[in-house]
């Protein structure tokens, strides 16, 4: 653990990402940035994640946020793969043009057993108008 | 509209599924059932849906919950394809294991402008325990 | 504890809600029947109650779930007075008229360290209308 | 309407929850601020707050983001006193020390039919570590 705080780096990330979460991959995912009190993580567009209107499918949005969250939770705990959602709450704002959607996770609360935190989606071309708005639940089991 | 209130078929659905919402092919939706009081939804398994830990990954059941909830507004609305989501909470209750999941949604309310509903998610080798659970609400846009 | 798993009486959390919860009494909270699968209280009706408009204000529904579910807990887990809400997911379905609100609780997960129920809100006068429906997640302190 | 956007003021909001939310008063709610882009709710502490553990109950910091969120709403579109509450999520962060608590209330999407917005709660003796942080939409009424 360096003074940041940050204990896993993009490509430790990666690596897990990788070979663990495939589902990942198929959505086009990418974490871009750790940084001590965010993580910023990319959903690259394909022609898949639309939906009628021509907007982008809100499981696409789901999908990034708790990847986003998932990325913030190992940030600030280390590589503990078996942390897992318990909860997710999303507000969808505006509908995303086409284009990469990128999700800034924050945490509102580190404990023992229970982060939870808040992720923000916007449009790369459009970053100050919110897409949608998440909070997560994670559960991190007990060390053994 | 037949006298059961179900305004819209199972290939009509599917048609409206195939053309227009992509990503449902990429997650391996398919609506097994439209009833007047809730439609089932299925995710038929890939490997691609397991997480760290060897069980399906969330954005697999969020999607699933948020398309059967789409199938549900259709189903009572119509082919308004261009409902949308405004909000969808999750709580997920168990750690689902390798194998079909599927969803049942019911309607909360049925009103003009917005849809509220339950969708309850579990596995096909254990229909009694629910792997998750969510609400979603739909907005329906105003008819021109 | 008898055979039912049912872990508290009636007159067991009345004294806890007596001399521990003093907003219930402010509410007018009384919890009518704890069984193995669920809890039932009541919201007696007050005029304090009412909102613009003439109906019953959500902070009372939300109080009133908030308890039920706080006695559902008790009632599976013993009279653990520390178990706390982590979260709470409300839908506000229709305007309760003036009068008594019911809340029927009942267990959708109960781990170790959390219990996860459902909500389900009606007035006395037309318990087939959900006027709310809400979802909560409770941590269980570990036992010392 | 001024040029700030501000639709109601102190005095305004003051009258109609004098006046029209009883409860208010009950849960000792004060409208402290309204800016264009947030208002302040404060809950005056009372005794009657207090749950097991001596921290203060869910139910009051629900009641208070609830009435912040009302207050948001109608700054922004005015004295639409039937502007009403069609879900609201929160996550509880930390166990608030007896004392008052305050409600920070942002705008996440002000639509013509739907207003969505962010509460942040804390206590007035540690305003930078929220107790709580809820999300919650308001329906507009037809102008009819």
């Amino acid at each position: 653990m360096d003074q940041s705080g940050v204990k896993i780096t993009l490509a430790e990330f990666a690596e897990i990402s990788d070979q663990r979460l495939p589902f990942a991959a198929l959505m086009g995912l990418q974490l871009e940035q750790i940084c001590p009190d965010h993580v910023l993580m990319r959903a690259v567009y394909r022609d898949e994640f639309l939906r009628p209107g021509g907007t982008i499918a809100g499981p696409v949005m789901m999908g990034l946020a708790d990847a986003a969250m998932y990325a913030l939770v190992l940030s600030r705990v280390g590589p503990v793969e078996l942390a897992v959602t318990t909860s997710l709450n999303i507000n969808f704002l505006r509908k995303p043009a086409p284009g990469d959607v990128l999700a800034r996770a924050t945490g509102l609360k580190f404990g023992k057993r229970l982060v939870i935190g808040e992720i923000s989606l916007y449009s790369e071309s459009s970053p100050d108008d919110l897409v949608a708005h998440a909070t997560a639940t994670y559960s991190i089991p007990p060390t053994s």
